[in-house]
């Protein structure tokens, strides 16, 4: 039995432990094509080679949803899978383009514990850092989840919760995106004419359409991320489970969200950073899927003139329309939202 | 709200109109690989980049509907967003053939209005063009489509039906298909034995398989095309509507009869023209396709020895078996029928 | 009707006979993609270029199992269209490493026929060779198929059973693995640090992890083989069969246990040969598939000290966790067993 990876339980954790992940990843066209099927993606950027050259990109990169997703299910199997709760993201930056034939690994360092005062788990944070074949980081974010013990009377080491920024600083993006030919951007094949300087802090833009989730899409995407939480494959064993159900993986509503806001943020083609995120409520297949966006503020680059940044919190929701921007009432969610992001893109200026 | 597309009204359409589509899209060998799992499609031209080498191609061409589809979901959100129903097709001609790697986008022209008698709706006429990322086309065709009014009020130009031809004429089709070498051609590799002149005009083939679909399957497929026609996504919104269901795109039926075809047509390699089509009932997911053909006609081409050209009307039935060739009882379709496809196809001499 | 292959019934078979098959195929890095999004296999070899590279291979070579599986489902249409059941699988060999890119076509020859008392089915035995676009051998094996015949009064020929190995030898493993280089194999990046020497004979290990199978799924992987067998697709049909519901490709279990073995076997990364397979019970949508295996055996290679090889048995079982290891109880085969395979495996020394 002790070939069989069960994964580690809270107190299996220490402070400053540098964990290396299997397994390294070739992302490829082929991979690509099935996030395009999954997710409906329309940003001209990474749906066209001919596009991205002509503004300067080699060619098309890769989506930085599906950098992000196959770095995370890297980490799954040595952090999360004794998981109750996938709690939070912060301080997520996209370091480097990737390009499809490059490949993927990843590294974690646990940054913080705390033990909950039940005793029965605790949390733990880790900064994951995603790096190409020649170590180049490509991705770096902190994820904090919570983690059952294994056995409650374990001694654990005392609390350090890690000091996290609120946001991304606006000086330190876009090292993922090389420096672009504006007036080569065609806008309307891009499928809008709005600009960095076209969105207001405070703007609303409901993205208008649904997206029903099934039981085979969330399962191919999450595998096709080497994600191998059981919760989201294994039905037999979730029917005894908490949900009675297999709980669809929260990258793919954030996936959902950012192909939606496509209707509203056409030229938005770049996420270079996501400030924080909160899986607020589980989605469960048959759900639909819609998103709002609220611009949360506007901000230039330092020495570039091709594109601006715009924070953004996009808010996803199941089986409920945004027109009217459902986020909270008081300090709590409105029962239909599922997902609070928190981000930065970059957009032509 | 002015940032989103809620797409066009039938009063928002003008004779002549020109309309350049987002999002250009880079077909790849990834977005071939899905198609193929989705459709199952067997003709050796297509899945082999070997059998395609040795008659000539160099490589394998993408599947010509998928390339349709390609081209027709970049349409959907400027034309077809707020239509009632997709009427018909016509004239549509495949111009070169397309080779993974290929960039494509797509251009309309309104060559037609006609607002219907109640007022609340119009038929739009579009002739769309699908080129490459040197500007080659590779595709022409006509759509027509019913459109809802914003405002029944909504003053609207005169009417204006376009002459439309009942087939495209022999002479030209073949612009897709590189010269083949014949004697190269290995008939048993591309599963039959049978060549343009084994078929007979009125010959009717019962292609015997059958395929069921899913709902994650078709919208997989409209997905990758881009297409974003709410009703094959959103279960929400379709409960609502008069289906109560999400409605799968109607380009899958013709692609799921197009491989069904392989058995009969296994030599009938390239579609070259679609000479119109009905999409004559809806199709849900949990039906099973089923399909035959009847030869209409069969001409050579201008100056061409290789290839000769096979005018076929495929129909494809829900839940019906074909031995007995479901199509018409007297004016009106069989109620099992989904489609009725006139089209030519290029088959070795 | 005679353009439509209907598949061959007992009666059609002679011994000796061979069968070229229809149509080739060029495996892509999108069918590589497909198949990991399908099953989530995390071999490290197969999954990154850069891993591959590092240990000796030109790039990451495709997935055995996708090899067996295109290979298989090109002899569908000629062999088991009219098949009650898929008997078995021995001396199955994997002769070449498969790239990217490569074209796979097959042929097989009639090597056994044997009929049925009850005179309606009879047992064909088939050897099926694949090959590479330049002819090059990837794959033997003999696989035994239940097949209808079409007029039980048909005469056919005497009894022919083919003598066949229980196992494959040691000493014609290997072909399909080049010589690696264990010093530069990275056991952490590949996510175990158990080598050949680290696994006992009799060692049993339950792999833990279940996978729920949705019909989307199955159906998409059989067609990307151009498995054409009606019981997977055809719902309509199935329906009025003696399961009510369509049947997963055995195959399909057969991929499932294997990429649910990486936990416990992350280093045995080349299936080498299969020296017997069964499929003890049908599965269809909504079974959870588990899986543990027994080692069976140990041997090296002449000549080789990178790898070693192991004799495996993987059981694969529906609904069942495999802690306590299912197999049989006495002779008969416990209820949740699907798959009973015995096969070699190559594993870093």
């Amino acid at each position: 039995m002790t070939k069989t990876n069960l994964g580690k339980f809270f107190e299996d954790f220490r402070l400053g432990q540098t964990i290396r992940h299997a397994t390294p990843r070739t992302v490829t066209i082929g991979d690509v094509a099935i996030y395009n099927g999954l997710f409906g993606a329309r940003f001209a950027v990474q749906s066209s080679d001919a596009f991205a050259e002509t503004i300067g990109y080699p060619r098309a990169p890769v989506d930085d949803l599906l950098v992000f997703h196959v770095v995370f299910g890297k980490t799954v199997p040595d952090v999360s899978l004794n998981a109750v709760a996938n709690l939070g993201y912060a301080n997520c930056r996209f370091l480097a383009p990737v390009y499809p034939g490059d490949t993927l690994s990843a590294t974690s360092e646990v940054i913080g514990l705390k033990e909950n005062s039940s005793r029965k788990t605790g949390i733990v944070f880790v900064r994951t850092t995603g790096c190409r074949q020649d170590g180049g980081k490509v991705l770096e974010y902190v994820r904090w989840v919570m983690v059952r013990k294994r056995d409650e009377a374990a001694p654990v080491p005392g609390d350090h919760v890690p000091r996290l920024p609120d946001a991304v600083l606006p000086s330190t993006l876009g090292d993922a995106c090389p420096r672009i030919d504006v007036a080569a951007y065609d806008f309307t094949l891009a499928g809008s004419p709005s600009r960095f300087g076209d969105y207001a802090v405070g703007e609303k833009i409901d993205h208008v359409d649904g997206i029903t989730v099934e039981e085979a899409e969330h399962q191919i995407a999450t595998r096709l991320y080497q994600n191998t939480a059981r919760i989201h494959f294994d039905q037999f064993s979730a029917a005894q489970g908490r949900f009675g159900r297999r709980l669809i993986y929260g990258g793919h509503v954030i996936s959902l969200a950012r192909a939606i806001s496509f209707n509203g943020l056409a030229n938005a083609f770049h996420i270079a950073a996501i400030n924080g995120g909160r899986h607020v409520a589980p989605l469960f297949a048959g759900g639909t899927v819609f998103a709002w966006t609220e611009v949360l503020g506007a901000s230039e680059l330092p020495g570039r003139s091709d594109v601006g940044a715009l924070r953004l919190r996009t808010v996803a929701t199941k089986d409920r329309p945004c027109a009217d921007f459902p986020y909270k009432n008081g300090e709590e969610y409105d029962p239909a939202v599922l997902l609070d992001l928190d981000y930065w893109v970059l957009i032509p200026r």
